[in-house]
């Protein structure tokens, strides 16, 4: 099924909690798509990380766009196939965030 | 032992070939860095390449700046230790360009 953009109660109720100070995302500039830092011990835990947000994503056919330099990886969120975002991002932003908590 | 910078006679024998045409990386502008841009058939493909480098990586104890969406990863390297390139550049780029052919 085709991905659809989030809708304004979806965006209320789902995309909120994730821009708040305690989700850690926030909107890219100039994009409908969100974007997080996530920090780790070092490169092996950095990778590990990855390694499981890669499975995941391959799995759900929805993949991120990420920058990796040592212990940092930047995350960005966004659904090709809608401009935008869209309850893919949902789900894999709070799967990525449920492996750091 | 601490990374040095490559000197002039190594920049003709070891870099220059990996900046030719055939050896397809170029110089960041700006840094003493090499970037080169490796396309795969999907995901799957480009995230196992990344993780065959990632642990030759953490071995040698010297680390890519990448990026990743779907099936293309950008790498940059360079060596922080000297802020420019070293010798571990030359092993790490010709290491992956091994895995490509």
């Amino acid at each position: 099924m085709a991905a659809v953009k989030l809708d304004a109660s979806a965006r209320d109720s789902q995309l909120q909690p994730l821009l708040a100070p305690e989700g850690g995302w926030h909107l890219v500039e100039g994009r409908d798509a969100i974007q997080k830092t996530f920090m780790f011990q070092d490169f092996n835990e950095a990778f590990g990380f990855m390694t499981r947000v890669a499975i995941k994503a391959d799995k759900m056919d929805h993949h991120p766009e990420w920058f990796n330099v040592y212990n940092k990886v930047d995350i960005t969120l966004s659904t090709h196939d809608c401009q935008g975002l869209s309850g893919r991002d949902i789900t894999l932003a709070t799967f990525i965030d449920a492996l750091t908590k």
